[in-house]
């Protein structure tokens, strides 16, 4: 099953869906949706019962837009751990961002007093129920699904110091979506190829395949720290080819346009505005 | 004036008091109060006009519970930075934590897997209005005030990886109180002592004068990147003192008390219980 959140006039509806398409529900969001009870039983009736639409991409929202922690790992692609001679980590590195860092999928990316702005496509786990100090099994049984998200990074902010997240945390920045895919029906672990351009011309292309810290693996290891509930997110970290691996970086300029895709769930497309 | 959330048969209320004690609100905390239009003249009538009470240390919750952003500085106590040979740092060093990271004033703290366990007394910059990319001068006025936090951070899972954030984010393990004091009645500039003890001893004594980002420069800087709303914080560094700066340190352990204590602020109390 499919779970978005579809902004409607005046505000914003939770949405389930499949190839044929979705189908609007009462609840304003996907979160306030599978907070609910018994939330996929309803959704797979309506499914059953109501007559798909076709949607505009520019009316898909962040899916889950208010999740109170967002968990970030980095140096998480083995491939591109070894191809850049270091060992492969033991333990996941890990930084924040804010629900507001979040903006939809098809939104402009509106950045300020940055000079080195970059792409790093990822694979983002969505929490469904409550999960604290959970083994790989439970923690497996608390994601709801998955969703493609771009940790666009202010390198120049990133770097003002050796902790990460004032790089990280620029509000709106953080493209999401467009939809998430709940986890019976996709195995990230199997391999997902997940891609990125710009303004067409291909900058990564790896494959989920080769997470080090694997989906399951992260949500057992951030509830060991702190309680994940519904709706929170953990994005898994990026592969190679990004502007800040490259001898002569090509930083994202106003008018460029990024997109994020992984197989089986879907693409962003996000043009970058910068002020 | 002085604003708390006192915990009451079935939940917590809005409190407000000065040095003579007490007075409860309807509201059901100080979040709650300080979000609603006119608080602080409300807050001033219902200070003229009832009795006040005294309230127990253990009666005092987290002051403003539900931030949706914590922001944390590191390196940021001139006479430490020297005094370990570093250079006074160009920018604030940032890290995140999250509202369940935060607990009571005189909370047990409980911790769990880590051998490591350490102090960080420091001042807490409590966000009152709404402030996004302000000047010096804007963001001073929207400090709703300031409160005593400690740090407590699991520095096994802090030097795990870069990135400090897992020894920093254990659920409940903050201790943040007793209570803001209003910007109007206190200037950290000026010089605050600030000094933490561990079952007695003293172990951090330190000036809030030799913060080298005070608290408007932090909120100002952090807003370039994030709008700040009432209840967000910024927890501004610790002085010298911590164990991790001792050649053979002494970690907390179970059944230690640790007090953190600001000038013209209050104190912290709280034990440490290890499972």
């Amino acid at each position: 099953m499919r779970v978005a959140t579809i902004r409607v006039a005046g505000g914003t509806r939770a949405a389930v869906g499949d190839a044929e398409g979705w189908v609007l529900l009462d609840e304003a969001d996907a979160q306030e949706l599978v907070a609910g009870e018994g939330w996929r039983e309803r959704a797979e009736t309506a499914l059953r019962g109501r007559t798909r639409q076709e949607l505009d991409p520019g009316a898909f929202g962040v899916p889950l837009p208010r999740p109170a922690k967002v968990f970030c790992c980095g140096l998480n692609y083995r491939d591109h751990i070894l191809e850049t001679g270091r060992a492969v980590p033991e333990h996941p590195t890990l930084f924040a961002k804010f629900a507001d860092t979040l903006t939809g999928p098809a939104d402009e990316i509106r950045v300020h007093d940055t000079a080195q702005l970059d792409w790093e496509a990822e694979l983002a786990v969505v929490v469904g129920s409550e999960v604290h100090r959970a083994d790989r099994d439970e923690a497996a049984a608390a994601i709801l699904g998955y969703t493609v998200a771009n940790d666009i990074s202010m390198r120049d902010w990133q770097q003002r110091t050796l902790q990460w997240l004032q790089g990280k945390a620029f509000d709106a920045t953080t493209p999401i979506g467009p939809f998430v895919v709940t986890a019976d029906e996709l195995d990230p672990k199997a391999g997902l190829r997940i891609a990125c351009t710009v303004n067409g011309e291909p900058v990564q292309d790896g494959n989920t395949r080769e997470l080090v810290f694997d989906a399951a693996d992260l949500v057992s290891y951030v509830s060991q720290i702190t309680r994940l509930r519904p709706g929170d997110l953990i994005l898994t970290g990026t592969p190679g080819g990004v502007a800040l691996g490259m001898a002569d970086p090509r930083w994202l300029q106003d008018g460029d346009l990024v997109t994020t895709a992984i197989e089986g769930i879907g693409e962003l497309r996000n043009r970058i505005r910068s002020a």
